[in-house]
């Protein structure tokens, strides 16, 4: 499951005029609706021109990092994806001639899922076009705007990692 | 269903050395990455502290904004959860006395669903917990820098609109 499915975060926030209407609250359902917003264009985008969808190419995604492939398991985990769901995505896939599925040599309960050579082509399409579907989305903005926002951040992922941490 | 079970979107992206590592590229996937990692730690902590997750805080608060109560469909449609999860965690949520449902008078065959003074004071505890949460998460960013963020934000928000609407 992906961003493209996410609810409209205002809800959570104070109502106007709430005592609690503060300046980190704005921003963060700013940051939010600009997520979604790029995701939902993004997923619209897939579906009209590859018939396709985002748990779709990010699960293409993850098998072409990992040519050699990978588990039900592993699919599962890295697109956080529930089993049955990637059960009915890999078979609807593997129907298209996109993935193959193979028996593994070490363990023979547990298949091994790979990229198809046209799996590989369709991914390789969509990636492309996921770049420029990216870059003309930010095109408006100025890269000096640009580098100032991924600064930004920046900043505020470092600030996420260490605050875990310190948990 | 919310960001917090989002994909590692960094798979999405050109591997390093492809032609395509555009900065619109790099750009994208830190805002992503930052909204993920909000709502991760989100997630974990309304889990921590009030045994409670996204999908139900999102729906509680759906219902906190329209008082008069709303029909599963509105729901399902304002949380953009699919009917099966939304009758499951409307069950779950008024056996233990959050919500209620109630027939509607107009139409016998649609139940409307409103928060209990319980669920009122329970979402009213989350929300203000969620605004700390999220204060605290910003508060090393200083306070000029997230005006700045939040600027290029509303300006990337605003060209989203008009692309969508000019499609």
């Amino acid at each position: 499951m992906t961003v493209a499915t996410m609810v409209d975060a205002a809800a959570r926030m104070p109502r106007p005029g709430d005592s609690g209407d503060h300046e980190s609250l704005r921003l963060w359902l700013r940051l939010f609706t600009c997520t979604t917003m790029i995701e939902r264009q993004v997923g619209s985008a897939l579906k009209r021109e590859f018939g396709s969808s985002l748990p779709r190419f990010d699960l293409l995604a993850q098998l072409d990092r990992c040519r050699d492939g990978l588990r039900m398991s592993e699919l599962s985990e890295r697109t956080l994806t529930t089993g049955g769901n990637i059960t009915w995505l890999v078979r609807a896939l593997e129907s298209e001639g996109l993935v193959s599925r193979r028996v593994a040599a070490a363990d023979r309960r547990a298949a091994i899922v790979r990229l198809t050579p046209a799996g590989q082509r369709h991914f390789n399409a969509m990636a492309r076009a996921h770049e420029r579907w990216i870059i003309d989305l930010f095109a408006t903005l100025p890269a000096a705007d640009q580098r100032t926002l991924r600064r930004l951040l920046d900043t505020l992922g470092r600030q996420f990692r260490s605050t875990r941490t310190s948990e």
